[in-house]
């Protein structure tokens, strides 16, 4: 069995060292053309690390001609003499190995740990599908998702938003982004829309790959301010009000009603009201949403479950007013559900039966306990004096300022030394700002063990 | 228990009927306020009818305000002084039925019948997808989908098609239509997309409701004729060699490589090559697919997994050349993968595991069988002279030219009013043509036990 030091990889990531290591031992011949490899799992097992590692390393070594692999049987190392120089695909580092981050602590993922999906009463309810719906699950979805999944988050919203919404209204899609592009072929390409500034950068990358006209709108303290709008002639403004991300800023009720306002004045203007973590709020019941409070259809509302379940189930919905949904209707329904039923039927017996409920109930008691872990172990240490914490109340993320002399760029780098990738709020402007060593700490896939040793280290860095 | 008579319902679909029958006795106070409806099953069960019907005609009772329902409860009847004139959102009356016609024959639909589905196999491999990769489930998938399913479907791409594909350059996505967003974003919105003439009419709504330049571009009978392409300035064409959809003309091989000689002369040319049911053709070798021809990064190829599957199940990938994956990651990385974990994993053990080329073979035949039933049945019936029937050896529908002197919409119209849609091939031209009384006949979703009365229907409607 072929083995290999792992505690020293410099600056390379864990699969790029394994990578290497096979890569030289196949030049060198000491492991010969034709011989197999062990399995990802045995490898894995052996090294004492993950199976996608593995196989991270052996689809680099197989793109490149090294090795090949026999389906059922494994991977063989090539003749060399057949590898061809091949023209290098650009290989999905990041991508591939997300998650399976060796830091320490990584302030800036939103992966939600395996450890809080309720795996149990999801199998369980994948069988109860699979027993009383096997006849439904093989006819064709409605354009906007299967109706009983449509009427049990009608349900949901009423009870946990006091939403009154008709299951026509809803459509569901795999995944925020997606419905995103149909929003902007349901309000046009040709009108302006403006984002939040900070804001979630993956918004405005979407609007520009769509070639969509749009401007960064600045927020003061209570959110977006109308009269911006007006002054930067938006037609469609895009905010998440009840937990503003990065800022945390909850928008006040009088905001709300001044944005309304302005969404009424001209037939063209909407709102899209992101609500992406709602249910995750802690203490305190949430202020009402734009949606529910909107009279004249302006409001578009968004939620996903890809933040409560789970980041690799992709299901969200928005709901369209009754307009919108009739235009919806009559020039989009030619687009079939992007969500499988299998998948839409399971979510909708976990509502139906109550298990969503619990989940996240269970959830906001999790994240709650996380947080003050995390706060406490910094308020008890030397950390005390020199940070900050804002917005902690929403949410699973909080703002911190660090009170140096040092350089965010400076403190990044210490932080980043010892294993720990801080997330600065600079990042989400689009104009560049003085950097305010403040940050943006995501803390839903921090592991809360380690929290004194992050602290320790930390305090290092600054 | 309620029940009403559904024998005789005029032109209302079936669900129409029961909805009208039931707001009638809510009406009349026959069934009083504060009562409870008997459950979805219980009512399809003793009326002889499907649980969707009887959900379609509470759904629109619900949506009405007649009814309401109470969440592990059941469905009840209003107070009608509660019941509010609403607002009418448009019914999804077309999609919600989809699947449901009360057709003796619909040579429309391309719904596959749940029959053929390999459901035993399918859970099976669930199940081990659920025993084996519980961890990797919760981890998110690379944006272009989870490596092991893109290896999965390039080493049976080489089996079946004798295609030489990266997994690199597999993306997957929630269906085809999905994945033209993802090829609008990359090629861009800026050049002139080409469409064969007769085409899918999907592909044209997308390019139209993306705001997309494009052209209907004329075939002659080798299909698409580059010359054409040249004189209509196109930049990307957009073809189905292996079997045209709806002529079912196979592109020979010279046709094949004088597209590529076009594609190659100009920087921006591309071919998209939709291959989307090569695995359901009937005898004889495939010819290779153009992307296994091109050796300068022109082709992109296109699959789903949905006409052999199931249409319910939402997977569809596309081979980029190697350089334009290489832009994709560039430029297109942020957007999350479509389709979900378990759905990516249990795909790609079906594949690994040999069920889905097993499933395919038997799927051959039973479509090779079926069709064979169905022109038995043509053939030896008075129809005989009366018809001419072509390009039968692919896929899963064939052309059928009625000689008749009458004209084509009368023969529609005499056929509906018989319980048959008739689907005709002028529909999908772009330009009025004459009415030539061809048709397009999907015998995808026919049940053949019934060939010999749709047959006899058919000959006294022309």
């Amino acid at each position: 069995m072929l083995t290999y030091n792992l505690s020293n990889i410099g600056s390379d990531s864990l699969y790029e060292h394994l990578y290497k290591c096979i890569k030289k031992d196949i030049v060198l011949r000491k492991i010969k053309p034709g011989e197999r490899l062990p399995s990802k799992r045995t490898f894995a097992k052996n090294l004492g690390i993950s199976v996608i590692t593995v196989e991270n390393a052996y689809s680099l070594l197989m793109s490149e001609g090294f090795i090949y692999s026999l389906p059922k049987k494994g991977f063989y190392v090539a003749d060399l003499n057949d590898v061809q120089p091949t023209k290098q695909v650009h290989q999905e580092t990041v991508v591939l190995t997300s998650g399976h981050t060796h830091y320490l602590a990584d302030f800036s993922s939103n992966q939600t740990e395996s450890e809080i999906f309720p795996f149990t009463t999801w199998i369980k309810t994948m069988k109860e599908v699979l027993k009383d719906n096997q006849k439904e699950l093989m006819i064709n979805s409605p354009c906007g998702g299967i109706l009983e999944l449509r009427k049990n988050i009608a349900t949901f919203l009423k009870e946990f938003r006091d939403m009154d919404v008709k299951p026509e209204q809803i459509i569901i899609g795999a995944g925020t982004e997606y419905l995103y592009s149909l929003i902007i072929q349901l309000l046009g390409n040709d009108i302006k829309y403006g984002l939040e500034n900070p804001g979630y950068p993956k918004t405005a990358q979407i609007y520009k790959s769509m070639n969509v006209h749009f401007e960064y709108v600045n927020m003061d303290s209570y959110g977006i301010d109308p009269q911006e709008l007006e002054r930067k002639d938006i037609d469609v403004i895009h905010i998440s009000p009840s937990h503003q991300f990065p800022t945390g800023i909850v928008m006040p009720i009088s905001r709300r009603y001044e944005l309304l306002g302005w969404a009424n004045k001209v037939k063209n203007h909407y709102i899209i009201e992101d609500d992406y973590d709602s249910e995750l709020r802690l203490g305190g019941k949430p202020l009402p949403t734009l949606q529910s409070i909107d009279v004249s259809d302006k409001v578009i509302y968004m939620n996903t479950f890809t933040k409560t379940l789970s980041s690799t189930i992709r299901m969200s919905y928005m709901v369209l007013p009754e307009s919108l949904a009739n235009e919806y209707y009559k020039r989009l329904s030619f687009y079939s559900c992007t969500v499988s039923n299998f998948e839409q039927y399971t979510l909708s017996k976990f509502i139906e039966n109550g298990h969503f409920e619990r989940h996240i109930n269970r959830l906001r008691n999790y994240y709650q306990k996380k947080q003050e872990i995390i706060l406490n172990a910094f308020q008890s240490s030397v950390l005390k004096n020199k940070v900050e914490i804002y917005n902690e109340s929403a949410g699973v993320h909080f703002l911190m300022k660090i009170k140096s002399k040092k350089e965010e760029k400076e403190i990044i780098n210490n932080a980043y030394s010892k294993g720990i990738k801080l997330n600065p709020l600079s990042k989400y402007y689009s104009n560049s700002i003085e950097n305010n060593n403040i940050y943006v700490m995501n803390y839903s896939s921090l592991n809360s063990n380690k929290i004194e040793e992050i602290v320790e280290k930390l305090k290092q860095c600054i």
